[in-house]
């Protein structure tokens, strides 16, 4: 039987990079894009319950939300796709989710509600600057597709995937499977003026500081292969659990 | 020295839960609020990228931003208090933040974001309905906010606390360290009509269905005891990379 896949992203159901992944899932089985109406990047893994949610059929199996990528994987889960999917891929995110910045991404955020949800599902990203080159990402997303669609995945795991922006396939080394990287800094916040004189802070514009170490996923970008990280959705540091209940005194 | 708590949350800066927590950590420190404007629940780690954000100061030390917890942690740190803070602390929240449903927590990423940033961090929520008693919950943080000055945290670790709802603390068993638990199911959407008769979703509303296991945050509440699960960054799943490494072809 075909299989559903599920195709959304951060960057808005108009964007080049979901169109690329799109065309890619046609690929491999019955894609349908259910993907926010506008740009909800570093929206985390937000869900709206604060205002009903408006769905858009745009053209025959795309559908858009006025809601984030969270609120699109699950009104598709549940409400919009004719049946169960049995993938769901986020992207092709324009720039990285690499290390901690996974925690804002959209993009992983997607992947994480397909988790939840018990779909398996990756988010993909593009690692670089313009011009993009989505149909690169997109060949790497039929192989990782079929893969997950094949073999699943392990309980509770996704799959963050980054490609280099590489013009063509065969200028990338491969893939790697790596753990999350760690950003070590990034204070950029600029100090602006409103035109009555107001000091305000807007976010962003820094240069991210990155601890170096084998089978990091930043590392293996700068070393050209794309990464593949299995991102798991239990954060209990279970060393400090066994830590923790030693010297807490049970009050 | 005395030590610097910054305090924040997400249920916003006029919140019972916030002035409670600001109360019980000028116990132990020189405490400083700076939290959203109004309520941003459900937004998890989201960073607002494509505005600039207006920082008031509502009264001394209480600082009030028109943007996310994340912002709120970041400004502060960065811009706003006089010195690195000793401890972050995020609450007391207006309902529980347990098992997956962390990942949205606007409470939760606010300690997120102070991990990031290396400062020793908790978020702290109060599981159950009104009546909410912060007083309890209060009483608590202060002697978690103590231990942590005291001892400090694991590496790129912060704990996640829920306390039972009870008016008095000694109506409480004790603290318990846990895990983090497994929320299986909730699909409630609700489908309603505009008054023009178009169909919308809204989100919410459903019962939670928990998976109940020995040392789960879920099952220690509903036992009476506070839950406090160690909770770290690094999402990486290291047995699945090790498997996923050898029967992944290198290409």
């Amino acid at each position: 039987m075909t299989p559903l896949i599920l195709v959304t992203n951060d960057d808005g159901v108009h964007s080049p990079g979901i169109i690329a992944l799109f065309k890619a899932m046609k690929e491999i089985g019955d894609a349908y894009i259910v993907a926010p109406d506008r740009e909800r990047s570093a929206v985390g893994h937000a869900l709206t319950l604060h205002r009903p949610l408006k769905v858009e059929e745009l053209r025959e199996n795309v559908f858009s939300v006025n809601g984030t990528p969270t609120d699109c994987v699950a009104l598709a889960i549940h409400k919009i796709l004719p049946k169960r999917p049995d993938l769901v891929a986020s992207g092709i995110n324009r720039g990285a989710n690499l290390g901690d910045d996974i925690t804002y991404s959209g993009t992983v955020s997607a992947a994480i509600e397909g988790t939840i949800l018990s779909v398996p599902s990756f988010a993909i990203s593009l690692v670089g600057d313009k011009p993009f080159h989505y149909e690169t990402a997109a060949s790497f997303a039929v192989e990782i597709g079929r893969y997950i669609l094949d073999k699943s995945l392990p309980y509770d795991t996704l799959l963050n995937v980054n490609v280099p922006n590489a013009q063509k396939r065969d200028m990338i080394n491969g893939i790697k499977i790596t753990r999350q990287g760690k950003r070590v800094y990034d204070s950029a916040i600029q100090e602006i003026y409103s035109p009555w004189g107001d000091k305000h802070y807007w976010i962003g514009g820094g240069k991210p500081y990155w601890e170096h170490g084998e089978d990091m996923d930043i590392q293996a970008v700068l070393d050209n292969y794309v990464s593949v990280t299995p991102i798991h959705l239990d954060l209990t540091n279970y060393e400090a659990l066994e830590y923790l209940k030693k010297i807490w005194k049970q009050s």
